[in-house]
């Protein structure tokens, strides 16, 4: 029994690696998406019921895609070790459960979407740019607490100050966060700005010191470390393959060891020949 | 009857690299450039006329043109093996169809305007420009494919929760990535969420981590790409032309080098030094 | 008494020093920032009663800090020297001023909402963060004074031709330079524009050449100082420990020091057998 | 007479180099701007006459500092190989002229206004700064160029097609690079699609790729070559100053050149001893 465990094990390793198997399971995701894409235009009854079979056997495609997947893993407990593969068996078993009422249709709706996110878990480049943009969320963590800060107290200021002139935008400080938002991607934001400077003519100041405070300086924060997560990546390719300026470095780095320990040895011999020298001499 | 051909071949090369006659085919492009611009303007019969004589004269040009640097090239294939003549050729022999009838007028006045681009191929400069540009393409592609995943799966949400609000917005898939791309752009989007928000009051969420995926870090790494291509078609530069710190870092490490080389021959000889020593004092 | 003070002091140290201690303050202020917030929804009596009482206890706690902090230091003028510290003491001593009065009460409030920028001053990483911010200004002082220049002139100019066309956008040279503020910002910048090409036909030119200057060229400025200086700091901290090209750098260049000795060693050591050789055969 | 001129050029000189002086210039030109910026509110008869009164001096201020500075330069040809000398002679003189006339005038109070500009030909970090962007401003050349064809070829297209459904914004090329700039900055862009899309459907592919080609790509060229003036400058302070990664590198080369020619000596030395052990054991 254990011997036919382990054979299948290893055919679904096979199945595993097959690039067919994987431009398979690409193509079904794909096929899934449009399904959700056609499923927003209006359809008539005989579309909808083909889709719903279509429905039924990507399920099932995706199910056995992950018991293989599972199989061909090693134990299961390294199966979930990898984040992915949480996020894949989720969606997958998530879409079994039947939904048929009104509410649970709208879920069953939303987790068929989130399965076009498989497309980032299966094709490799996807995972890499993904995994780069995940790296820059806790360097963007402080930064974000920062702009935070500042949008809090803004919103403050705002909604004391002008909460009475235009309650749409300012009653509290939720509404006044999300219409400071709206200053900073600068939408309309001087009708928002106008309309206090009737009751307090200087409150320019306010909206001109959050948008150097937020747009400019904080959003090229951003920018700067999105490049140099990307720069860091290019140069540690770069070190790695030994080409560009970050691969010569590297080069020199590595040669320069060996050359101090050539020259470590010829110091040596030379304190030899001295003293056989001075032996010689003497 | 060969040698009245090549004769012809030298004399066309000869052409073909005069300045004058670069001049010349860019002053006739310019133009034909200004015909077109001068042709949106209301103009009277007289003039009219004395464009659509213009007009041949351009296209009879460019013939002439395309044949002297074909006969130029050694062969056919070489001719059309380069990107930038098969380009030339299409928009020089596709002018030569007659457009009489309204639909293919159309088309004809289009192909004149594409003419324009005949520029880029012929200046040098605007050619390593837009290939720098088409050399980023592939390095876009796949941040331009987890972006439009993300569209995707925002447009599904979107045309399910909010198609029944304003359908002109989020009607369908389509229309909805339209509208997301307007929201990416910032263009009203806050019109779009406050009507959503009327019906569903949290879905400035759903707003707000879109504008953040898509507009901040997505825009971000498209920067972060177009820098780097062009920081490293310059460190390129500096390497060869041995300026900047690229250019030293190169110069360093080809020294390195032949220190390396050098020291070796200081230790081979230093062993030679010692084993003499040994047996001069045996 | 001398010693009583002493021990205090030491133990004040301790209590400044304690994680606990740091993460109860934090927790405050999180708690006064909270107040500030809800405060800004309508609320009814009773919790306005307990926000008062909160509000009390909280100015209380931060005078015990900031005297603790204060003690602990081991002279007043130590303290001050401090720019933290002084906005720290400004914040929590103007705290104290009773706030009756419904112009004072604004105040009060106001001094309320800063008390959120303790956060910054007590967790590092944010300090770290605005003070590279704080850094960054003395280099965008200059920029923003060409800036500001160009501002002067577009406005001055607006406000000549464009002053009687539309009082609210271009009356005096204020509002003007307000109004290209928002046109630097593309707000509603083609509304401005075509208002003004209907007396004067070729007005394009000043918001295109405005646009160009200012949008671009000075916005880019500012993005390349901020990525400077935090890639100035990057690489600081590279050289420090060693890590990417920066670090490498390093290291070459203090063991191209280290073999440069050595060498020096090399030929005196050399020297030095050439002359003992030359005595030897002589 | 020789010598008094020279005495007197001397006196010029001193004064021109004297701090006091030139503090003394700047506070003129910011009155200067102050006058221009006051002149733009409603003012009374009197302080207008103060005003002219101000104007007459501040004129003859500068005209004496320029005449001090031309006689401090050893010969005019010197003075005007300059560029600012001779932007600062042509303000000057121009002012001179008297602007009875309406139209003169207007042209007057457009001199006064760019008499600001001179803070920036007097102020050398200004100075920098503005040389820095017209550096810039060639290598951004090209990029403007392949732009201009794009957005001019974008123009001619939608002039053609769009001409008829809204003559404001299609009527000739030159309004439609016009809306297509407004297109490029995401000003109310969705308005322009939106109604071309009820002719033509598919014409939102029009408007996608143009954003894609000008807003995206060109744009981010832009930013990318401004950063690299900065950078360049940046790598040009460290190399000379010897801090940053770029200073030690360039210590490094420095260095490494030393080295190889304490290394050629001791090859050479060595070369000697090995020939004097031969000679001496024979």
């Amino acid at each position: 029994m254990n011997i036919d465990t382990s054979a299948l094990q290893q055919r679904f390793i096979t199945i595993r690696e097959n690039k067919t198997f994987e431009l398979f399971v690409i193509a079904i995701i794909v096929v899934s998406a449009l399904v959700i894409g056609a499923k927003t235009y209006t359809i008539n009854a005989q579309v909808d019921a083909l889709f719903k079979i279509l429905d039924i056997t990507i399920t099932l495609i995706f199910l056995a895609e992950i018991i293989i997947r599972m199989i061909a893993e090693h134990s299961l407990k390294k199966f979930f070790s990898k984040g992915w593969n949480i996020f894949d068996f989720i969606i997958v078993t998530a879409s079994l459960i039947p939904v048929d009422e009104s509410e649970m249709a709208l879920l069953g709706r939303l987790l068929r979407i989130f399965r076009v996110l498989r497309l980032v878990s299966i094709i490799p480049e996807l995972r890499v740019l993904l995994n780069a943009f995940v790296k820059a969320i806790p360097r963007m963590g402080y930064v974000s607490l920062l702009m935070f800060i500042f949008f809090y107290i803004y919103a403050a200021m705002g909604s004391i100050f002008f909460g009475k002139i235009n309650p749409d935008l300012w009653e509290n400080i939720t509404i006044s966060m999300l219409t400071l938002f709206r200053v900073a991607t600068f939408e309309d934001w001087t009708d928002v700005m106008y309309e206090t400077m009737e009751v307090y003519p200087f409150s320019w100041i306010f909206y001109l010191t959050f948008i150097f405070i937020v747009a400019f300086v904080f959003l090229n924060m951003m920018i700067g470390i999105v490049l140099e997560v990307l720069q860091r990546e290019h140069e540690q390719f770069d070190r790695e393959s030994g080409e560009g300026e970050a691969g010569e470095v590297h080069w020199i780095r590595e040669h320069t060891e060996s050359m101090e320990q050539r020259m470590e040895r010829i110091e040596n011999m030379l304190i030899n020949i001295q003293e056989k020298q001075k032996g010689d001499s003497s």
